[in-house]
C-alpha cells in the first residue's frame, strides 16, 4: 500500500501510457512487493470496489485499470453510450487506497495496425459467446494484454461475469500465464439486483422490473431446495417469473455444468443457473449456484 | 552460465515438466541473472547453434526448448517424420554450455481440453500463411506459451524463417509481451543452401538441386546490383533458375516489402526476396534482402 494511506486521502497516481506504467511496475517489482490487478471498464460500483478491497487486503500494491475495451463490444452494442465517470472513479479508488490507476486512451492499447488476438477457449462458445459474437475474443485479448503490461501476482474478477471468469481461467491455464486469479462473489443491491455499470441505464420502472432476474435465480434455488431436480420445470418457472415482471426479451435462461457450461437435464449440487435478458433496451446478466 | 562450463563438458540439465522448469527459472530470476531463450524443434544444426552462441554470449543463463509443435503442422505435412535427434541435440547443447533444456512431452504443452489459441497478426496471412493454413496460429500459440513458461529477457530466432520472425515480432508488440527479440542471420552450407532440419530428408541428388534456391536469391540481388528494379523480370529469372535445376513445384517466389510482405512492383533498397519450393517431396524455404 502506498503513502496515500498514511496521509489525507488523495487521488491515486494515474498513468495513461504503457511506458509510464512499466516504469512504476518495475520499481514496485524491484522492491519485492506483491501486485494485485483489478481490470475494469470504469463506471465503478460496489462490485468493483469489493475486488479492490480484496486486492488491497491481500497485496502490497494495487493497480486498477480503467479502459472501455472497444473490441469486446459488438457493432450494435452500447460502446458509445457506455458510462464514463473517470473523476468519480478516481475518488472512489482514492478512498480505497489504490496505489496506481492505468487509464490509457484507445490508441495506446490498439495502435494502428493492431491485429493479433486471442481465440478464447471453447467455454467461450455457449451463452454469451453465442449472443455476443467476438465478445470473448475481445475480453481475452485485452485481459492478456493487461496481464502482460501489469505482471501482477493476483488478478481479481467478479462472479457476476461468470462465463468471463471461466474463459479467463481457462486462458490462463492454456497459455501458461504466471498469474493467480481470484473470483469474488457478486455484490447485490438490497433487493437482490446484481451490481452492474449498466444498471445506470435503467429508468425507475425498469429498475423495479430488473429485480426479476435475481428473483428467478433464487426461485430456482428454492425449487431445488424443495426437492425439484428437473431442469425443464425449473427453467419454465424462471421464465414465468421474468415474463410476469414484464421481461419478454430473454436472451437465455440456462442450467449448466459449472465448468463446461453445458446444459444439464438434472440439477446436481454444482449446477449453475445463468440468465441474460433485456429490461427495456438494457441487457442484464446474472447467475448463481442453485444446487 | 552454469558450472558446466568450468568442469568437463557434461550434458545440460533437462527438464520435461512445466513445474520443474518454473522452479529453475524462479531460482535463476531471484539471482538477478538475465535469461536467453532459444526455442527449437530439435534436430539441431549450425543455424540453431548460432542462436545458442549468441544467447550464451549475451545472457547469464541460456534455456533451449526442444518441442516438435504439432499444431503448426498441417494434416498433410511432415509431423510424423520430422527428425528427432534428442541425444545428439543434447551433446551439441552441452558443447555450447547451455544451462537448461526444456523438452516436454506433447501432453505437457497441450493437455486434454486445450483450446485457447493466438490468432496471429495480419503479416501471417501471405506467403507461408496462404500455403500452410493454421501454421502461424500454431507458431504464435507455442511461442506465446514458451514466453510465459520461460520469462526470458531475450528470445532468439533465425532470419531463415523470415515471416515467422515478423509474425512473432508483431505479436510481441500487439500483446505487449515483455521480451526482446533477436533475429540472427541465416547460416548456410558452403554452397549456399540455408541450414534446415529438413535438409536431412534430401537425397544426394536433391541436395545438389536444392542449392538453386539460394542461387535464385543471389541472382536477384545481382540483377538489382546491375541496375534492374523491375520485379516481374527478376521473378522470371529466379523462376528459370529454379526450373533449370529441375525444381518445378514452386510454392512462391516473391519480392516484398520487408515489414508487410506485400508484393512490390519495383525493387527498393529494403526489398526482400522469398522463395518456397519442393525439392522432391521436401519443402524448403529461403530469403534474402536484395535491394
Amino acid at each position: 500500500m502506498s503513502d496515500a494511506q498514511a496521509s489525507e486521502i488523495e487521488k491515486p497516481k494515474v498513468v495513461t501510457s504503457r511506458y509510464a506504467l512499466r516504469v512504476v511496475v518495475q520499481s514496485v517489482h524491484s522492491e519485492g512487493k506483491t501486485i494485485g490487478l483489478v481490470p475494469t471498464m470504469g463506471a465503478l460500483h460496489e462490485g468493483h470496489l469489493s475486488l479492490v478491497r480484496e486486492s488491497v487486503r491481500e497485496c502490497d500494491f494495487t493497480i486498477v485499470t480503467i479502459f472501455v475495451n472497444p473490441i469486446q463490444f459488438g457493432p450494435s452494442e452500447d460502446l458509445s453510450r457506455y458510462p464514463r465517470t473517470l473523476d468519480m472513479d478516481l475518488e472512489l479508488l482514492a478512498e480505497h487506497h489504490v496505489d496506481l490507476v492505468f487509464a490509457p486512451p484507445r490508441q495506446e492499447i490498439y495502435p494502428e495496425g493492431f491485429s493479433t488476438y486471442v481465440t478464447p477457449p471453447s467455454v467461450a462458445e455457449p451463452l454469451e459467446g453465442k449472443r455476443r459474437p467476438g465478445h470473448y475474443r475481445g475480453v481475452a485479448t485485452i485481459v492478456l494484454k493487461l496481464f502482460n503490461l501489469v505482471p501482477a501476482h493476483i488478478a481479481y474478477f467478479g462472479q457476476k461475469d461468470y462465463q468471463q471468469a471461466l474463459v479467463i481461467r481457462k486462458m490462463v491455464c492454456d497459455l501458461d500465464l504466471p498469474i493467480r486469479l481470484e473470483v469474488c462473489p457478486t455484490v447485490r443491491e438490497p433487493d437482490g439486483l446484481a451490481m452492474s455499470s449498466r444498471n445506470r441505464y435503467l429508468t425507475d420502472a425498469q429498475r423495479r422490473q430488473a429485480t426479476a432476474l435475481s428473483q428467478s435465480l433464487n426461485q430456482a434455488a428454492e425449487m431445488v431446495a424443495a426437492g425439484e431436480s428437473d431442469s425443464a420445470r425449473i427453467l419454465q418457472a424462471m421464465r414465468e417469473t421474468l415474463e410476469s415482471a414484464g421481461i419478454s426479451r430473454i436472451d437465455y435462461i440456462a442450467l449448466t455444468d459449472p465448468e463446461t457450461l453445458e446444459d444439464t437435464a438434472k440439477v446436481v449440487p454444482e449446477t449453475m443457473a445463468l440468465v441474460a435478458a433485456y429490461v427495456g433496451d438494457v441487457r442484464l446478466i446474472d447467475n448463481r449456484r442453485i444446487g
